[in-house]
């Protein structure tokens, strides 16, 4: 299924409309061109709507949000919305400050989201209105675990329902889920954590992936997770004495460029429950 | 002559002021570092016209256009026209919409570009007043092959002529033409276009180029484009088994550190018409 | 003293605020993830008060200043003295213009700043209140050598004197002072400057090392000096044929990454007057 699914991406070659970060958008365009997607960033209000319009998705990234950006946040999720066009929304650092929390919230009721991708600490400041995200990363207390797997499942599948949008929860343990079918995700590899716009990368290529599978939005989501997390995987084997988190980056973004439908398919570790 | 032209930009290290997108901005520095040269991104009105008097350049680009930057872009323009320093545009994206287009346009009307730097489908919304450019790259009917070269070098030709500048429109072939004498160059290769920021670190390079030859904006606007794309050959070959656009990226900016003017006169493929 | 500074950076894993510019964010957060420290960048007044307060340390970085954010870190550091938090300063390109003159000199003057870290002709101007910066790159003239290495101190000492900041003076030396205390530093290499961002990624180590060591700003930032040069020193060995100023960047985050207390305390080449 994962075959095809990033075959589609490939052949399709979605254009992604990104209102994101100033961190890490090279590294998201570099990750969008690595899966056969194209990248466009454009977060001014007065040609938000009409960029959205000709791509064929959006991701919406609040990394560093600022007063400037938001409205064409909103702008171009509701055109979106009315075009029919996959959204997905990465709401970074939700819960560390109200202005974030805040405008996420308002984002989520404002624009119907296909996918929600965050870490646990970010989704449950969405879910619970307010939290204490750690900075961008999430609070040790509120991780993914073997332990907690099932809580934190039922966390996510409630959240899906309520928001009626696939949420991606990333971390040691990944889960994606509609509420009505969960994937429980074991790619990926810790030191992913120390290169960073790991999340944000994730983000974009859901974004791609959803765009070239309309049709299977959870699926898709999934993909895009396990390849992120392969891709870790591949990059981590290329790693030799003396490299550090900077060739691990650039090593994961050259997998993902090499990375074939069938590795993928072959590579994914996944229980779907 | 490339040689002599690639020898003064080493030589003069000309301070170069860049106006430009936050996706690409770290690799614009990092490559205008690379050919000797220096760069400033400040895009301020506040300084932009007081930072372009203590630079030798400058380059607007409008990759991640926002109002707030749009009165910099003007103001460091005509400040640069003023002082006779030569002044790059990069219009990114223009024709995928209004307000790109029409910023675009009116930078045209009221700042006299030495170069203008773009892709085919960029460069003819700006001579037609709007177009179809898909997000930031070519449209596919309008990418210049050897079938429609003569035609594309005659419009190229006749858009230079109208604006007085360098016109450098780069794809798999690249023109670059004044309207009198035109350069047809065959460097570099299609997996370039799997890197964010080529484009717009051409015109970094360009702006370093045309600033330290000062007497002949032609040739050193096509020595820049036969730079950039000899670095995309030699870093090519230095590709190995795992590598993907993210190497890529870094060993094109290698490249260009340690290229030799001697090597560029070699290596550079291009006919003048 | 270096490897228990270090050592504290590690096993605190302080989360650092930046508010800096888009040209080398990214270098700056993956170089504070390379030491064990974690980044947020978050530039808006909405929001800059509260995420300094969930933060353990502050760096300010005025490297694309623009009007939106001057606000936030006004705000920020304000909030940072209240809560006592370190904060650090880079002045980058102050001198270039009065804008950015003004702003770092008013920022001097109603934030109490642990580090002011920056090139000499920078630190010049914030102490003679403007000047003659060549871009963002120290003057030629003004270079600390051998020669004029007495009065160089001299003059960074009065500074942090006037100031009570610890005052960091990179370039060739490196001159690290409290007023009372000198570290002359010699690690680096001059190849160093070829890549950009490494004053930027300096300054986020410093708040780093700061904020791990609240009791000794001093050696901190003496010590944030030594393990930045000291990297470059590594990644330099690392370089191989093909290699320039882009493998030279990602070689310098690695060594980061892997760079041990012990090793920094071997490596480090100080005196202290």
């Amino acid at each position: 299924m994962f075959e095809q699914i990033f075959d589609n991406v490939r052949k399709k070659a979605p254009l992604i409309h990104n209102i994101t970060n100033y961190v890490t958008a090279n590294d998201c365009a570099n990750m969008l061109l690595a899966c056969g997607s194209s990248p466009i960033m454009a977060d001014e209000l007065k040609e938000a709507a009409e960029i959205t319009a000709v791509c064929g998705g959006l991701n919406i990234n609040i990394g560093t949000l600022n007063r400037r950006t938001i409205p064409a946040m909103f702008a171009a999720g509701k055109r979106s919305n009315e075009l029919g066009h996959p959204v997905v929304f990465d709401p970074v650092g939700a819960g560390a400050s109200a202005f974030r929390t805040d405008t996420a919230l308002g984002l989520l009721k404002e624009v119907a989201f296909t996918v929600i991708r965050g870490n646990v600490s970010e989704i449950r400041s969405l879910a619970h209105g307010g939290g204490a995200t750690r900075g961008v990363d999430a609070a040790a207390a509120e991780r993914v675990t073997e332990e907690n797997l099932d809580e934190a499942a039922a966390f996510a599948g409630e959240f899906a329902r309520r928001t009626r949008a696939v949420v991606s929860i990333t971390g040691a343990i990944d889960i994606v889920t509609d509420g009505e079918r969960t994937f429980c995700i074991r790619n990926g590899r810790p030191e992913m954590a120390a290169v960073t716009g790991t999340g944000c990368q994730l983000s974009a290529l859901t974004a791609a992936f959803v765009t070239a599978n309309p049709d299977c939005p959870l699926a898709a989501a999934a993909a895009a997770v396990c390849a992120m997390g392969l891709c870790g995987e591949i990059a981590g084997r290329r790693l030799t004495d003396g490299c550090g988190n900077a060739s691990y980056r650039n090593y994961m973004i050259d997998a993902m460029y090499r990375l074939t439908p069938a590795e993928l398919e072959k590579g994914a570790d996944y229980e779907v429950r």
